[in-house]
């Protein structure tokens, strides 16, 4: 059986899965077909050894520079921060932004020891020092860590000749950016005002 | 971004898994260290390729016998049918059973098309006709199908000389066997009748 309690071991470390739901998934996949199975590890191979950040934003992808960064329709003086990857898509989902994006990959939290050395705020500096940069929309959740990093990143933008703004509250406090409808996430956009 | 999108179709499989949490799979599984992904995958293929099913019981194993059926101290005269392997490991958890059990991978559902012929009916009457077994407890969800299952089965039974029980409603009906807690276990265990 060590083989199996080493698959539910493996599972249990997938985020938010508990003993019973990686058990349940050993089991579905100890049954699924082998094909699916060696279709499953190829997907996963792949994606972990094609997959990279992009060298501007930080998003995911497959390319040195991502296909949002690439694209001359977006408005590139326009630089949207979002602390993840999933928040970036569901913006994008929400049709209402037609910039850029700078992922953090993470929030301030002192209390988890995460300072800013650990999100990729300086890589932000360096994108608004190059230039070309007009506003940056501070657009981290609403939480305790959001709004720490937004207040951190607005200081360290500050010596800069840029507009920062946050996006506008009408998203509930404590919420999960993540998993707000579109249409929230719409009119927080463009309720978006200057910090 | 094709071997993100088919790793993320990949992990919607697993069962009880939407998009939005397949995503956040995804991206924890291309985060984590390489050595992490490797240990998953080989894991992943050491369990499918080492695990069956015992040649007795139906039970997930590496072995041709479960170590259960192996296991001298258990009373090989009493079997506990369930439906699923998930099943056997929440009445093992409960400690108030020393047989061993049969898993019928299924139950009936003439809804979903699956008939006697899908679930490892004929392999407990096999079992049964073997000789040396005593008793059968019918410990099959509590459920429409997990009723017609035990239904089913107490009626192929009936030619042989062996003791028929059901477990007790002690669980709630319409209730999952496998998310119920030892104690309510242990109790419906206990209390079976004779069908």
């Amino acid at each position: 059986m060590k083989a199996f309690e080493r698959l539910i071991g493996a599972l249990k470390r997938l985020p938010g899965v508990g003993p019973k739901q990686a058990e349940r998934f050993a089991i579905h996949l100890i049954r699924a077909p082998r094909t699916e199975v060696e279709g499953f590890v190829d997907a996963l191979r792949e994606a972990k050894a094609s997959m990279r950040l992009c060298a501007r934003c930080g998003d995911f992808t497959d390319k040195e520079i991502c296909r949002l960064c690439s694209d001359p329709a977006r408005d590139a003086s326009l630089i949207c921060v979002v602390e993840e990857t999933q928040d970036l898509a569901a913006l994008e989902r929400s049709r209402a932004f037609n910039g850029l994006y700078h992922v953090l990959h993470g929030s301030l939290s002192p209390l988890e020891g995460i300072g800013p050395d650990r999100i990729k705020a300086k890589e932000l500096v360096e994108r608004v020092r190059a230039g070309g940069v007009s506003e940056i929309v501070l657009a981290t959740d609403p939480d305790t860590e959001g709004e720490a990093t937004a207040l951190y990143l607005a200081q360290i933008l500050k010596p800069f000749p840029v507009k920062i703004t946050r996006i506008a509250h009408g998203v509930p406090l404590g919420g999960d950016l993540d998993y707000l409808d579109e249409r929230t996430l719409s009119y927080a956009l463009s309720g978006r005002r200057e910090v």
